[in-house]
């Protein structure tokens, strides 16, 4: 059997190793029932129980209360972008956007089409390197909407003592959350938002489903005269199986809900996590040759950007990685560099592992 | 290891064992990559290589001509039932629609949200059970529109000599087909159609995938203000990768399309179909108990009906096959009695096993 390496990709992901078994051992049947998980009819009890009991461990595990639907949707988190303003917005009203990246941005192209939007802050000034301290909120938005975690930049909200990150939103604004990229890695408080989405690429599982998390009366509010797909209202009625669902991305979904669960739920996760980010932010901190590209107080606990400030050793750098076992540290273009994406399924020994071998790089490359 | 069932499911369906191996080896390691199918990238080489050729496998195997797009989609058949009437029909056009079902009306019922539709022909007169042999098509249709196989009435448009299967359409007309259950089951002209798409659950891969072929002037002539994920060129200029795709599920198909170039190509694969159907049919026909439910000139290779004309005893089968480990049998409830789904990968053998087991209940169950 292929030794596996250490995968820093930014998503598609890792996914632990356990759940890969467990996968494994159920594709020509499923359990006992002579039927791969991925033959069984999304109408049969098989699968039922498989979507059951993601659905109940995903409540369980994101405390979410009961006047909250749970959908397993498709087209990842860019179908979202233009799915809620499409059922939310109208001409005469606005939505605020709080833009930290390109995919804020990419999420406020969609909502110009239906009304007004705002932004209420943009870290666009310095290429989305920080998170902004200040909002300002239009006087009556129809929802606010932020990205948790920025995956290119390297920025995440941040959490304060034991408040989930989240930005300083109105009481009475119906806030939105993209979370694709640390959805359940942290404890979050559902109750505070209206709806949360992401795509399950990175945290959750594979590509191909998409969590949303959408309160009753934004289900009963969305706009009537859509096609019946981009209704909130016929996926909730139906329990996500109006059409046929992605089964096998829903399935690794709950196999990765029990890991999580397993590891002491979003506080547990929540602290390896921290453990992870801060060992490696720690050795960035003190380094000579590598440093951080996000603010230190908008860090993210997902994705850890840095560069030498020399592209031609950034690229000697990832190759040299690269053939010792360390997969998709190169940077996105939009900062070059390096990015260590150690989302919850990364082992804390791969964090430990890459920071030995900056060290060993950093030591045959001393600045003269 | 568990012994498999035979598993006539209409989708999620029975997908080849050697396909099932395979992804089995490769979900700790695609290859010697050291990271897993679910885990890669998809913009790294590994996934990219997987994508091409399952794109060429496509187009080899279903005769693409070059001035088509093949892209892979989310969210189903049901989606493409609005984005088509989305992207292509005003309301000063007219949509042309033959309605042979279930899956037929909803697709028209999206159309009419954005102009005038044309019922060119319907087999609702008699509960769908026929494919209407007369088509009138309004005087310069925007498009045409045809269900090649309908999974739950188990009809499907028969092809002539060796004329692929489909519907009498003028040769100026834009014709598309949701060809999501019998897709890639039989030889298809592709040049003929403007537009073919299927959900993969079927005959294809896993749910999740959504093959769409579209020549390249729809591509072009695709509304422009529509959300960028609505319309066909954004996913066309981006090869189906302007975001995440679902990996795992296009490998799959990957896999599924070189099973069936190993089978024959369409040649192939439907030479077997025929001869499945061909044999279960057979069976039904000279039947004292049980009788098909679609026209006889109108039989589904894919889906065969068939019932007792006693609900008692139609349950009564269904539950003795569930316990003799034919599964999946029960029809749908708008048909009532039974459904053997036999897709491209339904073993034969599992078509004779279901014949002697008829045999055996209808001999155990002789009419007085």
């Amino acid at each position: 059997m292929t030794q596996r390496i250490w995968n820093f990709s930014a998503g598609p992901a890792v996914l632990p190793e356990s759940v890969l078994e467990e996968a494994k051992n159920n594709l020509l049947s499923l359990g006992t029932s002579g039927i791969g998980i991925l033959e069984h009819s999304h109408r049969g009890k098989a699968f039922l129980a498989v979507y059951e009991e993601t659905e109940a461990l995903c409540r369980e595990i994101g405390g979410i209360p009961s006047n909250y639907k749970v959908l397993f949707l498709q087209g990842g988190a860019s179908s979202q972008f233009y799915q809620i303003p499409m059922n939310f917005l109208t001409k005469d009203r606005t939505a605020d956007y709080l833009v930290t990246g390109v995919w804020s941005e990419k999420a406020l192209e969609e909502a110009v089409r239906f009304g007004g939007t705002h932004t209420a802050c943009s870290s666009q000034d310095k290429n989305f390197s920080y998170i902004p301290h200040e909002c300002s909120f239009s006087a009556n938005p129809v929802y606010a909407h932020y990205t948790s975690n920025n995956t290119i930049f390297g920025t995440q909200w941040q959490s304060v003592s034991a408040a989930p990150g989240m930005p300083p939103v109105p009481a009475n604004v119906d806030l939105i959350c993209d979370a694709s990229s640390d959805i359940f890695s942290r404890p979050i408080d559902v109750s505070k938002h209206a709806m949360i989405y992401a795509g399950a690429q990175k945290n959750l599982g594979p590509s191909g489903v998409t969590l949303v998390i959408l309160r009753d009366d934004l289900v009963e509010r969305g706009a009537k005269d859509l096609p019946t797909m981009l209704q909130y209202r016929t996926h909730a009625k139906n329990e996500s199986m109006y059409n046929t669902p992605p089964t096998f991305a829903i399935y690794l979904v709950g196999l990765v809900l029990k890991w999580i669960k397993a590891n002491g739920g979003l506080a547990g996760v929540g602290e390896i996590n921290r453990r992870k980010a801060g060992k490696l932010y720690a050795y960035l901190d003190q380094s000579q040759l590598f440093k951080p590209t996000a603010a230190s107080d908008s860090r993210s606990q997902m994705n850890v950007t840095f560069v030498t400030g020399d592209a031609d050793l950034d690229a000697k750098f990832c190759s040299a990685a690269t053939k010792s076992g360390f997969d998709g540290l190169k940077g996105h273009r939009s900062v070059g560099g390096m990015r260590a994406s150690i989302y919850n399924a990364f082992p804390e020994a791969g964090v430990e592992a890459l920071i030995g071998f900056l060290q060993k790089f950093e030591a045959e490359n001393a600045k003269a």
